[in-house]
């Protein structure tokens, strides 16, 4: 083989959602767009703070194009870095300093490079169920094992008897997202907790450093009084990462962070590790527009209540007509429970309503980042798929 | 070791490039900015071309923010690759296609990329002396080795004689670079028509594969009638990695491409490879915006006359004064013949007239991409470096 087996692998196979995303773009054209109920993907449907557009306009009026375009440093721009940890420090109290901080292409760049920082071939990251499905490529990327602990059955939270016993001597780094894609649940204060003693339990047992890498793009994205714990307050191991792709819905732009906890166990070391792994994997500096778009929007948030409002609707609906599911207080994701074993087919089944759902372990997962009308429009179909199910 | 310990390593040292940078920093805070004569980065000092500030502006202002930050899809918008396409098949006769073209977040991106997509553990990856020396980084994060062919001396061109006698069964891809950072130096058809014949004959006494990628980043940054070849034109196997950093003065934004000839040996599955790669290294999408203004702006140039300029001032300056150095063709460096045996010191002693050289073999790098005045004002201290010398 005259190329890359595994990359040739990751390429040539269509993910399940391009897969249904795809089927969806064909059918659209067939039945017309309002016909087709497409709730495949994660693409923010709520436009960017318009702060966020002024700040571009302003700086494309005023700044030196040169200096505005230029390559900041390797780990981002230094009032970038400021603002963040000003930011962080005063809403969650997470203590992070400028100089721990990475600025990134991006969720998906800073777990790559996290991942290439601290896993050394053969070590163990562990994954809750249900998972970002890329995780499995970004660990083994890093030449790391993912190693999947399920969940508690009905709640979707941290289930710790099962996460503990996936712990070994060869764990390095464990992956926590919440609120969680595919399922909106956000992880509790209480569970955290667990988590995080059963870590430090076991950092000692074994005499090792387990890194607890919180993956939070949808950090903003939550309903109600719910708040999401900030886990450097909880572990000192801790690696933020972190994207504006939700927040600032610029999912497009590719800009995030890593954040290392300066409470870590040799937290420069680890920050050194960072820094030379986005060197290995290609990433110079972080687009600088948007890094120093960043310095004057810190604190820029979309509209959640629009997501809210979706959620709250559709979680209504199917409750009403008999699905099973979980509340999601946060991203804009539902999971709802298959009627059926197989969630493939029950998905396959739901195209016959025009319901565009993505297969998820036993659970179809449903994006609600689509205009209302969608959600309503949809919700007679979900009646049919429900009544098809309970006529038999 | 409780983290990477290839990563920390290159994320621990600092570049030789970034250590003379930060002494210019503090030596201008000492005498003054216009006192020291930093030759030491590659970041473009010329404008980009008007075209691009008001086509991002006129984006911002009549563009749904929600669309125009949005995620494309994984390999690029479609629209900026036909752009793309069109524009080197009028202008290069390239014979590209929109299909084969995958968008990326700027050179590195595309070369860590493609590098991955071919190269199986432990093959080799020629490249040409003098180089640049992040080829070494990115060959070994996708587990290759780096092989280095040595130029001919004078010239710096390529020495076919060397070049063959470093071919192995093991070769799988090799990084033509030009016009060359550091030398400056546009490789002449005649050579590159020598090196693709030797490619072809080694192709089949091996009966493989070997992938010619050309990392081509300054392509547009040459000098009088300077022709730089196409290599699809010239060998099947040619992977095209092209950023626009140089080309429209935007370093920090990270908009690139890597293009894969049509005419190459299983050209699908070596793109499936390449989004395969992509998609493990992190790579989500190029930034969009970037993108979207790539296929407004394709044609669009910076004023290379202004680095022309620069490049006369310094070369007849520098052979006036008894320097040796090779007549850079195109980009912005410069390369001269160190005083004495070791570069190194050379440029320490450089560094007694305020003039920030990179050591690079048994050369100085002089990056002058900066103001003209720089270069002018530098001119009397190049001449009492030459003398001190010439009075040994």
């Amino acid at each position: 083989m005259f190329y890359n087996e595994r990359a040739y692998g990751l390429g040539s196979k269509r993910s399940v959602i391009r897969e249904i995303f795809e089927y969806g773009k064909k059918r659209k054209k067939e039945i017309g767009a309002d016909n087709v109920f497409d709730f495949s993907l994660g693409n923010p449907s709520v436009n960017p703070p318009e702060k966020v557009t002024e700040t571009l306009k302003k700086m494309l009026e005023t700044d030196n194009p040169t200096l505005l375009h230029g390559y900041t440093s390797a780990v981002g721009d230094p009032e970038t870095r400021t603002a963040i940890a000003e930011y962080v420090n005063k809403t969650y109290n997470g203590g992070l300093k400028p100089e721990l901080i990475y600025m990134t292409c991006g969720a998906a760049a800073s777990l790559t490079i996290s991942l290439s920082a601290v896993l050394n071939d053969g070590e163990e990251c562990i994954v809750f169920a249900p998972y970002f499905t890329e995780y499995k490529v970004f660990v083994e990327n890093a030449r790391g094992k993912l190693v999947i602990s399920k969940p508690e059955s009905g709640t979707l939270q941290i289930d710790e008897m099962d996460f503990e016993s996936k712990i070994t001597e060869k764990t390095r780094a464990v992956i926590v997202n919440s609120p969680n894609n595919p399922s909106g649940v956000v992880y509790t204060e209480d569970k955290i907790k667990i988590l995080c003693e059963i870590l430090k339990r076991k950092e000692k047992e074994y005499g090792s450093v387990i890194y607890l890498i919180s993956d939070e793009p949808y950090r903003e994205l939550v309903y109600g009084n719910i708040k999401v714990p900030y886990l450097t307050k909880y572990y000192n191991d801790t690696i933020v990462c972190y994207s504006y792709s939700k927040a600032l819905s610029l999912p497009g732009e590719r800009i995030g962070y890593i954040a290392v906890s300066p409470l870590m166990t040799n937290a420069e070391k680890v920050y050194n590790s960072i820094c030379g792994a986005g060197r290995s994997l290609g990433y110079v500096c972080a687009p600088s527009l948007f890094q120093k778009l960043i310095a004057s929007c810190v604190d820029a948030k979309v509209d959640v209540s629009i997501y809210e409002e979706n959620r709250n609707i559709l979680y209504n609906g199917l409750v009403e007509y008999g699905y099973k599911c979980v509340q999601p207080d946060g991203a804009f994701y539902l999971l709802v429970k298959s009627f059926e074993q197989n969630a493939d087919l029950f998905c396959e089944k739901a195209k016959k309503y025009e319901l565009l759902l993505v297969p998820c372990d036993d659970f179809g997962r449903i994006a609600y980042c689509v205009d209302k009308k969608t959600i309503i429009n949809s919700m007679p179909q979900f009646k049919k798929l429900s009544e098809e199910y309970n006529a038999k």
